[in-house]
Formats: structure tokens, sequence, C-alpha cells
């Protein structure tokens, strides 16, 4: 329905904290961006562990401030946008394992793409899974691994697992938290005032704690936090440096640090570089779609000397908003989400700065939406590349005949969303933009939606990757080997 | 609780739309921020009139599709945050009254300043009240005239009432709207592309709707729509032509047009009256403090050449956070609303744009948030004169107390915020940068908060504004004698 | 859409109890058969006077117990099921009136007669009526009163009011209580362990609190309660005593004692008295239809002889069924509320023991149940005489078109419900169990269902009821002049 | 908290009609009784099955009517009471596992006895457990069995499980049900109308849906229903056929037949056999306590030719009351479940009759009721033995220090009651008024709460059995031998 990129979940956790379900509480809050459709915690203290979770966003899950009642130094917790798996209560995070030996949560962010075949093996084994979603594979795999500890038993299991993924584990006396042999969904750990370590996917996380950074935790690493302190190790060896690009380009929080690099003003220097690439001298003003792409915007603005303004206006309510204009009011021009400012566009030649362009239909709308208002020109200009490629790892970009620039030429989408002209950010200017100090391929990011280089392989998928190619794809690949 | 100015209510009004219930959804849609304490519709046909109305967000009392099932070609509409009278559901509006010889629906935006007065004499002659909200006292008022006609009745009743309003009634064949005699309150014709009337709070109502802008209503006017079209009159003589000047400063949405003036474009042009008001040349960066300060902020930073980044993070979901950080971890510095990104105002000194300040606190709470993320300096800019006096015409700041600006000097305000420097915008500059093309005192403004000059009187309130009078106040009164 | 016949609502007061909301709860609990679309209590402590009312059942509009945190020494509380007036929460009493010299809680169970008559006379004076409930005429008429006392004023508008009714009334400072002039709807007073006063519909209201019934308020009289103790007077002469027959025949509780008889003997003197007048020999058994019927059956079969059996069964649950079984299904034979128990009344003679038959379709779907169980034969016997005339005193047959007793003979209606032979207590049979021991007609009961004379009047209703006059009833009134 | 006996739950299948899942929802609806917990359902048709399930009653988990919009010709359903594992929604059954290659749904009734070792060995095998619920074990068997068809699979895996238990299993293509090799619970096979076949705990779901009632699945059975029709097989030999008799002493409807035997009638029986065992010629009336044990004390009022009256009366919206009175409230007499009617047991003799005493504290408070309201005496009769012994077969009776009668004589139980008599049926008499025609021991019944011979065995429960016999308990086992 939406044309939008989701991310798949936010992950956080932590440990020492005599309030640890609050902490958790207020740490996802800080993370909801990642995923609206479930949240859940689950705590534990030396003796037992308890949990909670529901549909919903974090606030209605815990509404009733009782189900926050629980009592605990450790805690995980999870908000959840479903890339696999329904969205039935039953996939919503963490889950809670009660065994007649050991307690565990867990809960994941990220994709496997070879968890069909590893459940098929387990069910012809005999085991039952319980819900759809991938997380559950994990906890099969540790609790038939031979190894002699729970941490053996899970180094052994990751190691059977590929994707792009980050996993919280949380057992009567210990943290986990472990990244994929590629890094491609991130993890960093933190330190409170009081000296409880936190894990999250992003550091606003942290911040929002008033805790201090202390590190990422990079490709192929396991962070293990129990009474004695904090550890990280290798479970295995990495394969290659590559964080997801869309972290920056999308997903993320402006205020987010990755790998070092603040999101905005990584995104404020796409806008730049594009200013450069895609220059639109004779246009009046700037404008960004809000709210992912209002960085870029005033990249864009201050390197080109154009004014930067709000030509667009967003609702704060939409969320909310159950019901929607039928056809007949939508022909007649009614509209929700997005408005277009006559008095500031009227007239003027307008460059319309965006993250990214999925199927076009929503281009297409803002476009029509600013010429309607009186925008004499509207120039596209996208702070990315194109979207070519479907995202196996963890992003909800399923199908490549959904993508348009998977389909149409250049002038072909231009003409489809209505521009007067139409520019994307290169792959070099989007890499360098980012600006990661790694010495690995794309500079350490991983640029599969752009240019179909899958770091971590394909898996269950492959077959379906390269039967549904289009011709654009192919002559894409051709071009690049 | 909160320390932010609250905006009294929006109204919506259509006529001559099949689908008038859903029109004035998405209308009201468009005003949610003007009150979010609870919505409601009402619906006429020729046959009969019927509503629905609930306590919460426009989309929650409206969840059940259902409740929109309203058959009828005119509606009216109401968003209210509760100015006076408390937050039950007996305020919510619009308000529906069924007589033997008649239906009305009425609802209201503003506040009454001789309803005490009128509610007392009412009762005394039998009048049985059944709200405590300001928006009874007209329908009363009507059903006791001894005019022939209902127009006639509702004329004469609107000059017995005093303050800033706007009124809409409602009733088998007629659509009414009413502003006071100052003007206080916003009230804008549109119409719809099917050829059907809006009546709005704001202009983005009537965006939203696809529709084109018609004319404003003005002090003293009453318009009145039937099926023969359209007619404004004056039910009584202009006082003086006063709008609310907050209406700009912070409570309109940026999209919306005021006596044809853009708030968006006003605030920018305070923003950049300010950086010449108050320059800062020494400052790093320009920051806006989310979100009625963005626009402000990025006129200041266009003026003064600085960047304008993003310093601040307001998180989108906040107003879904039923559970706040307890004191402890607020101590610990657990904080949900804002976060200041520590990469953007690390070691800068920072120039802060708000809009206002009220108690002190917010700002106070904001310096330090930017001081914690690592600023070096942060200059405190607002975007109009200080809030110096209560307000009685609808918006909600009703005690001298409570005002910093009131009880302390502009050396006091600067030390109790913890900001470097501290600057406000003149009166002088808010008007010229509103820049109302009107002849009438402060350019046509109402600048009662600012400068204690309330051109609709005090009635009811004048015994508790002069009792209250701080030496602060009392010494800007005599100086300006 | 329900062939039942409903009682108007439940009223309860107290006064001086430290936990007088707690008090009314339970008091209303007993009294939820007389009520479920609605309920409300409201406390008056010295100082000022809080309410709380909601839509559904009492305990599930006090579901969140800080709902019933009100603190106060007196209240009054209601439940509701919809004689007049919609069901819309602006109906669901008690109405808590605000004015500038006093406030005032009011609630009412009945109906007036007159009610349309004097809304238009108020409206014409300029009244505004917020509810369609007959309960806000009475504060109308109190506040234009020109007497000099509140309980002047009341006595006099009491005065004024036609019709079946109970009124409630609660200042900061005093209970009232008050009966219409023919005493149809019952009042009655107790007493608590700790000396408080409470005023209820019904006897089991006190029981349930472990109190002492005090007495009976007759037709015309007002009951007081202050700190200075309980007074009774008369604020209009004694029309005729009439209290309606239909409270011991139907809506009270077995339990609960009506004029100094309890209910479930009276009920069960008519089985035993039908046993007499449709003695059934040749019959096997004898069945109740539950609830109501139980305890007539239990008298018809002691009287009889015959062994009393439980041949139908009602789910206790089925208030709770929200999906009802579609038309296909129910062909299929699909029912939710009563099952016939195949192994009792399989090849027996059964006597099928009601209350009443008012539409004759669910003693149709009995007797039909009955015999699919096996049932040889079906004899019904009507522990009352046939529902000829509606009721304008507060019982929901509003219409002759719907009685079937109005409109078909005797045999016409035995062949209609498909019985093997049917019977109905006489007149003075009624008359006679119940057994009052008034010196007035028809032995002190109102019998205006069964014979078309209404004690109080008809008024507003006059016309419409010859208008709408059946034959059967035309013949009826004839032959009892 | 309540000291009431609880079944454990009631299940239903549908085979071969179109609306399987209305047709499931209607039979839970009867079968509701036995259980209040949760209620869920599971449908299938050839191509895929679906499922839904809740917390609370029936009607509430399928308030919204689209929960039961799940198209397809065989369903199973399950209303729930918590006997093992705790009352969250991962254990409200059917469960519906999705296994790469096959569907099955399963819900359960009873408990298992030997699920506690059968777990731990799973576990240590690798299995993952999601709920705490026996219902799983029993997939865990299946999938892990090495039998070459489902049906093989089953069979094998049902005589692994001990306990007493009804299991209902859909697949896409058949519906299976099995009983414990003594038939502890009961399952019973109807066919509707449409020629569909049902399985129900209880008759009652077959008569609501107009059926016929075909066979009851005895011990040891398994029932298998595919397009071809019926197959009733033993999966394993009977063990001993043992009814458990507290299904016809309080579980089970009046209206249904266990094993050909009406549960009414049956009740009614036990009555007469009291009145011979424990004859009260001196009393006045016979009263039961609502609504159990009504068919019993009318069987005993009409053996002893005492009247039988409605001395309690018990509120039909109790279920509904969330508030209950505090201690200082209890102790002013505010009662709400039961009222004593003070005009009927006034002055009397009472013989008050009553299906059982668990802790006794519900018998005192009925006593103490009976006695406030004026009885003179008050007999206490007992429609079955005394409870000795606590079940592991589904009964919530868990712990012998609760049970009254494993702790004090029927002298100290009379005085802590506080009647004036005590007398309880003797098994022998429950034996014979139950009067199942089945050669074997105790006619075919279960006894174990009463004689502690637990005809399955103890199992996981022996150890806890022996360690916490009363001495009382032990007495009477001695004896017993």
């Amino acid at each position: 329905m939406s044309s939008h990129l989701n991310e798949e979940c936010g992950v956080f956790g932590v440990f020492g904290h005599s309030r640890a379900s609050e902490v958790t509480y207020f740490g996802l809050h800080s993370l909801q961006h990642r995923g609206q459709e479930g949240a859940g915690i689950v705590v534990s203290n030396d003796d037992k562990m308890v949990g909670y979770r529901g549909l919903g966003l974090l606030a209605e899950v815990f509404k009733d401030k009782q189900n926050l009642d629980m009592y605990g130094d450790k805690a995980i917790g999870h908000v959840r946008y479903a890339t696999s798996g329904g969205s039935s209560l039953r996939n919503i995070q963490p889950f809670l394992h009660r065994f007649y030996d050991m307690e565990v949560g867990v809960c994941h962010n990220g994709n496997l793409i070879n968890s069909k075949t590893l459940r098929k093996e387990l069910e012809q084994e005999g085991a039952v899974f319980y819900s759809t979603s991938d997380t559950e594979v994990l906890i099969h795999l540790i609790r038939r691994s031979k190894q002699a500890t729970f941490e053996a038993q899970l180094k052994e299991s990751l190691c059977r697992i590929k994707g792009g993924f980050t996993y919280l584990l949380l057992t009567k006396d210990a943290l986990y938290g472990a990244v994929d042999e590629n890094g491609l969904r991130p993890l960093v750990v933190g330190k409170l005032k009081n000296g409880a370590y936190v894990l999250a996917s992003e550091t606003c996380a942290i911040d929002i704690l008033g805790g201090e950074f202390v590190r990422d935790i990079y490709a192929g690493e396991i962070v293990i936090i129990t009474k004695d302190g904090l550890r990280v190790e290798s479970y295995i060896e990495k394969n290659r440096h590559a964080i997801a690009a869309m972290e920056y380009v999308y997903f993320s929080r402006p205020d987010s640090n990755i790998a070092g690099i603040n999101v905005h003003a990584a995104r404020k220097r796409t806008g730049r570089r594009l200013a450069h690439e895609w220059p639109t001298p004779q246009a009046d003003i700037v404008i960004g779609v809000p709210n992912s792409s209002l960085s870029a915007a005033s990249g864009y603005a201050e390197e080109s000397g154009l004014p930067y303004e709000m030509g667009l206006v967003k609702s704060q309510y939409i969320a909310r908003t159950f019901i929607q204009p039928t056809q007949e009011l939508r022909e007649q021009g009614v509209r929700l989400k997005l408005s277009a400012v006559k008095s500031i566009v009227g007239g003027k030649s307008v460059v319309m700065v965006d993250d990214s362009i999925v199927r076009g239909t929503t281009s297409q709308r803002i476009v029509r939406l600013l010429k309607e208002a009186g925008a004499k020109e509207v120039h596209v200009r996208i702070a990315a590349p194109p979207l070519l490629f479907p995202s196996y790892y963890g992003i909800d970009i399923s199908t490549s005949s959904e993508l348009i620039a998977a389909n149409q030429t250049l002038e072909e989408m231009r003409v489809f969303i209505g521009a007067d002209s139409l520019g994307f950010l290169s792959e070099e200017g989007l890499i360098e933009s980012i600006g990661l100090k790694v010495d690995d391929l794309y500079g350490g990011l991983c640029m599969d939606c752009f240019n179909g280089d899958y770091c971590a392989g394909l898996y269950d998928y492959e077959e379906e990757f390269y039967r549904k190619l289009t011709p654009i794809q192919q002559a894409f690949l051709e071009k690049r080997k």
C-alpha cells in the first residue's frame, strides 16, 4: 500500500539498572521510527524472567503503566516492523523461552536469507516452530547444539545463520548482542550515568538516556555483558565491512551516528554533492520532502545559494488517521498527508529534494501537488542513486517489478513523475558523502539496492532473484562485470 | 503542567457537498493542531440533523468509520482545546440543540469575557445550562430574543457577547459564521471544486480539500450561506481591526495565510529581522526549536549567513507517550521529547531561535540539553516580544504569576535559562515582519500579551487583571501611558 | 427487536455514609435488572458535587475503579432503560446541574405523560433543553418557580408533572425522593447499620447492603433527608392508590417486597391460582420459562401435584452474545438463548408457565422448541391476564398493533403460538394473588395494560390512544362501561 | 480466590458445514460454562487453515464480527479455564501449527499427569516449547514419531500421554477426536441437519445447533472424520471405564446427557436419595444454592414433601462486577452475589441443598446469610460425598490443605459452617443416583476426589500426593484397603 521503504526493527538492551524495564521503554521510544507494528520488553532478575508485548506503538502497548511493572536489573526490548512473518501477536518480540534448565529472551533486527532452508531441516528433525519469524530459528539451533556452554552454543548457532541481523539475547545473568558477518545492521554500546551498559540499534537511544557512547559492534562480533563487565569477541571471521547504506539515506534518525558518522551531517553532504552533480541555477527555491529529506535539502540550498523554504507541510497527526478520502473525494483534491504551500511555491521554479524513489507514485503525487499550488517548474533531485534492486537483508523492498528504476529509464521516470528535470546522486557521490573511513569495497557500505552486489549472498532467494531480473537490471549487471 | 501556549479551538463548516461529514472530517484534520482534547461533527440535511462527538484526537473519535456515516449536505465541526470549561464530554462541540420548532448546531473558537455576567443574568431568569462552555451562552440569548427571524435573533445575540471569537451555526437550511467586533480570531471562506462553500479557522483546511480561497471574514462580520448563495454583512460596527498576533507567532500552521499573509513567510521575516536586531556574528550555527520555530530559524540563518543546522530533534511519537520518566530517571538524564545532536552542536557557538518564552522552564531545559551535548555557547533569540501579559481572548496563558517576563528582567531571565545571551524581537519588529497592510493601531494586530492593550476590554476579568499586576507589568503600563 | 417487556429504570440514593459512591454502586448493582443501557452516580459533600456516568452495564461504566473515587457522604445513582429519549450518553442520568447559586443532581424512574406539552411551553419561554429525557423537565420547572425555597420550588414543580414516576434529587445538604400521585412506581426507605438512610426502587437494594427496611413512599409523597433526619410529607393529594401490577408480574426481583408483599411469593400464588383457573390434569410435568416465570411454575406444580422440572435451560451468557445466528443457520435449528431438554420433555405432556405474552413470537418459539425436543403436548399457562393495552407510565409497550392480545382472540393466539391449550390468569386472580390489603380500585393496583383503565390519565397520549384502538380493544372497553 | 470447583475446558469441532466458524462459535457458546478465561477457533478449508483466539469470554473474543470471518468447511474451537499453564494469551487454544509439509490445529480438555516428564525428555532432545500448556506436548510427540502417516503418528503419541483428556485435531482434510484410556473426560458425536458431523464436550452443543446425537466416544477411542465419513477405533486398550463423577455433580450443563444419563435428572435423583439418607422432617422449606444445586433441591423437596422455595437469589450480573466491597463494607453487610429472601426464610427451618463443599467458606457465608435473614434453623445437605482428595485429571482442586473435608470431621465442618445439621450423600448414593449401567468399578465412574482411587495413576504427582496427605486422608485410605 505504502510506497515507502520500511526498516525492519529496533532493538535495545540494558544491564545493571534497577529500573531496567523503564530504561528499556525510553530507549525503545527513541527507536520507534524503526518499527510501529508491535513492541515488547523482557526483564530478568537473578531469580526469574518476565515479559510483556503487544501490537501497535510502544506507548499503546504500555499504555497501562502496570505492564511496565516488571522487576529486574537487565532487560531487552524490541520495536517491530514486519519484514518477514506476518503481523500477528505471535511474531511480536522479544520471545521469552522457558526451558526446564534455563530461561532466555531473544529479539532480532534484520532478515535471514537461509531461514527457509534451516526451518525445513529443523522440522524434519522434529522441531515445532511457533512463530513465522526468523528470530525463532536461532533458539532452535542453540537448543540442538552439542556445545557445553550457552555461550558456545550461541556462537556455533550464529555461524549457521546468514543475512543481515543484530540479535540480542538475555539470560538470568548475561546480556548478549551479535552482528552479522558483514555488519549490515548497526549495533552500538553505551554506558549510563550509573554505570549500566546499554545496547541499541542507534546512538539516539544512548543520548535520550543521557549516556555515553562506548563503541560500535562490528561485523562478526558478539558482545557479552555480565556482572564482570563487557567483553567483545569475534564469533566468525568478518566477511566484508558492509554497513547498509540505506541506514544513512533513509532509516536512521538524523541525530544518530553510525560508525562514527552523524546521519544528518551525512545527508546534508549528499545534498551539497547533489547540488554539484545536478545543479539548477535557474531555480528560485529549494524545498525538501518532510521529514527525511530536510537535511539533504538544506545542504543543497546552502551549496547552491538558493533560499531553503518550507514548500511542503506534513501533518504531524497523519499516523493516527484511520479514515482515508474515497476515490471520489481524492479526485476533488482532498489530501491529508502533505500540503504544498501556495504562497511559497506559487510562480516559482522549485528544486524538490527527496531521498529515494521507490514506485514513483509518491513522487508523482508530490510533483502534482506543487504544480497545482502554482509552481512554475519542479526539478526533482534524489539524494541517493536509483533503487535498482530489491533488498533481502531486512529492508522491505521485495519485488523488482515494483521498483520504477528497475523498469524505466531516467527520462521515462521523469515523464512518469511529471518533473521538469530529474537527477540522482551517483554511487560515488553517496559513498563519498557518507565518508566512512574504511578500507573495503564501496568504502565499507553495502550498496545492494543500488548496484546488485549482495555482500552476504542470496541463499534461499537466489533462484527468485535471477528469475525476476528485469531487462534494465540485467543490462546494469552486465555492464558492471 | 505544560509550559506551552495552547490555542483554543478550530472550526470548520461546509454547505453543499453530498459527503458533508467526510469533508468536515478532512477539514478538521488539517486544524487538529488547534485542539486535541475533543472533536465533533454535526450534519444537516433538509429533513433532520445528527451529530457525533467524543474526547481525544479527531482520528480517535471517528476511529469507528460508522461514526462518520451521517447523511447530509451541510455540516459543521470542531476540534477543541479547553480554554474555558473543563474537558469533560459535555463540553465537546458542536452542540446540537433540538427545539420543538427548529434544530441548530453550534460551535465556537475563542473566549468570551462577559460570559460569567451573562450566565448569571440568564440563570436568574430560569435558564438551565448544561455545559460549562462559553458556547452555550449564545443559544440561550438567541432563544430569548424577541426578534422575528433566526437571523435577526442571532445578530442581536452576537452584539451582547464580548471577547475574541468565531461562531459557526448550522440549521436545516443555512450555515452561519460570525467573527467578534475586533476580528481577533480568524475565519475564512473557501469554495470547493464542486461549488460547495466552506468556512474554516485557517486556509490550510481549504487547501487540504483542493479548494479555492474566497475571502477572510473580518471584524464584526457575519457570513450566511444558503442555497441562494453566500452573503456577508456587518452585525455590529467594527471596534478595531486587531488580529491576534499570536496566530502568526505560534498557533497557525505555517502553510496557512491569515489576512493574506502566509504564516511561514511571516515567521521567516521575524527571523531575518531578529538577525538585525540581535546579531550574533561570533556564532557558528543557527538552530530552531522544532517545530514552530524552524521558519524563524531559517530566516535568521539566511540573513546572518550562518549555516542552518538540525541541532535539536523532536520525537514525532511524543504525543503518544503516556509514560514519563520519574524524577530519579530524569536526573540520570533520561529525556523523551527533544534530543540535542552532539555531533552538530558539539564545540559550537549556537544561536537557538524560539518563538516564545512562557515560564522559562522549557527554554532552560533546552539550553541545558545543548550545553550537555557540548555546545560552547548558546545564544537564545526569541522571534517575538516578551510575553508580559495574560490573554483573555482564547489563549491559554491565564496567570501573570506564571509569566517569567512579567516577573524578571531580561538579564534575570538570561541567567535563569542559562543562555550566554538573550534577545527578543521588538514590538515594531514583529508588527513590521508580519506586515499587514492595515491602517489601524499596531498595524491591525492585537498585541495584548506583549503590551497589555486589550482591544476588546476586560469585563469579567478586569478586577482580577489589576489585582494581580506585577511590579514589572505596572512599570511597563506606566511607561506606555 | 426484543418482544420482552422492559422496565424503565432503577434509582438509588444514600445520605450519611462516608463511602456514599460505593454504597450507591452496590445498591444499583442489585437494581441492574431494571435497566442495562446506562448508569451513573452523583456524589455530594458539603463543599461540592461531582458525578460520573456512561453507557452500558453498571460494571462496565465503573470498570475503571477511579470512576468511583468521588468523595462525599451522600449520593444518588441510576440504571437506565430508555423508555423515552434515545439511548445516547446525554440521556444517561443522574443529571448534575451547576447554577451560580446552587448545584443539584436529578434522576428519575418512569414516564411523564405531559412532558411534551410542558417542554413546548418552556421552550416558548426561552428554555434550552439538553437531553430528550423527561427528567430534565422537572429542573426547568424548579428554576422558573417563584417559590422562596428549593423545597417549595420542588413541591410546586412536582404538582405540574403527570404520569408514573419516582424522582431523586440531591443537593449539598439534602436528599429528596418523590412518588407520583398514584404511587405507580415504587420507592422505599431503608436504614443501614451505620445509621445512613437509603432510598431505592426496590427493597433488594436495602438487603444487599445489609440494611433494614423503614417504609414505603406512597402516592403523592415526598421524602426529605437532611442531617436533621427524615421527613415524609404529601406534596399533592393522592389521586388513587395504584401500584403498577407489572412490578409484581414481571419487573421486580423475586426477593424484593413491594408495599409489603414479597414478589416471589406473589408470583407463586399466581401459579397456584392459575392451577385452579386452568387445571391440566392430563399433564405429566410443569416447567417455567426462565427466569421470571420459575416462581409461578413452582406454585402451579405444587398446587396441581405435578412434578416441577427443568425443561428449559437459559444460557447465563446470553447477555454477552453479540453475534446472532443468520436466518440460514436459524432455519437449521441453531438457537442460543433457550434450550429445551430432550430427556426431560421427550414424550411428555408439558405445562409451560410464563408471565406474559407480548407479541406472541417468543411463546411461539418456545413451544416449537419443546415440540422439537419431543414434547407430546404443550399447555401454555400465563400467570397474568392478557396484555391488551399499551402502557404510558414507564413500561416499554408502546403500540397496540404489536400486542397480540389486542389483535387476536384466545383461540387465534393459541393457534399462533402452536400450543395445545392456552390459559391466562383472570384479573381477579391476579389482584387476589398479589393480595394488597388496600381499600381502593383493583385492590390498589394499576391494571392499565390489562384493562385500559389509566389511573393517571393520558394527556399527551390521549389522541394517539384512541386513534390506534383495535376492534378487540374497543369491544373490551365497550363491555367494561 | 474463588472456592468453587472449576472445570478445565470445553472443545468443539465440525466437519462439513460451509459456515464452520459460525457453527463452532455457537457450539462453543453452549459450552461457555466450562471455561471463561479464553476462547479460540481454527478453521480449515482444502487450501489453508486460519485461526483467531483471545482472552475472555467467547463473545468478547469475537465481539468484532470480522474475527469470525474465516472461510472453511471444518473447524475446531475451545473455551478455556486454566487448569495447568497460566492464563496468558499464549496458552489460549486451539494452537495452529504450520509446518513445511502440513498444517494442524490442536485443542484439548483435561490434564496430563506425565507432561512434566515428557517435556523434560523432549527438551533434552532439543524441543522448544512455546506455551506452558499440556496441549503442546502432543504435537511434539507427533512430529518426532517415526510412523508413516499422520494418523499413525497421532495414535502412537496418544499412547504415551497419561491423565484425563479429550483432544481435537484438525488438518486440511480430517477432523480427529480422542479420549483418554479411562474415558475420564466426555466427548460426543452429533450430526447436523445438513449432514455435517460435530464433536463436542457435551450434548448441549449438539442441541443448540438443532442436531442429532450420534454416539459417545469411550475410553481409549479415537474418532476420525473425513470426506469419506466417520470412523471410530481404539488406539489403546481401555484401562477402566471411569467417567469423572464431578461432570454429573457440578460441571456439566443440566440439559446435557453424559453416557446417556441426563445431568438434571441425575442431580434430581441425588436430591431424592439425599432426602432418604438425611431426612429433615422438622423442616419447613427446601431451598437450593443457585444455580447448580437447584435440580438436587427440587428432588429433595419432592421426595420429602416439603415446599421448594426461592430462598436465595443470585445476581445474574455478578460475572461482570469488577468492583468488590471493601472489608469495611463487607462488615456492614454489603453482599453482591447472593441474597437471602427475608420473607421466604424468615422464621423458617430451612433445608439448604448444595452440590459440594470445597473450603467451607462459601457454605459458611450462605448459612450466615440465611440466619441473618431470619432463618430459624439451617440444615445443610450436600448432594455428593465429601471432597476428600485433590483431582489431577483436569479439575481445579489442587491442594489437600485447602479441602475442608480433608482436614475436619463432619461435626467440625458443621460447626465451621454454622449449620444446625450437615449431611453428605454416600458414595453408593451418588453412584446409584447417577445410575450408569456399566459393569465396572464404582458403576463406571471415577470417584477420585471422593475416595482417592486414581484410575489413571498419579505419575508426576505421586510424590506430592503422598507428601501432602492429611491425617484424615490417611485414615480414610487405610480403612479402604
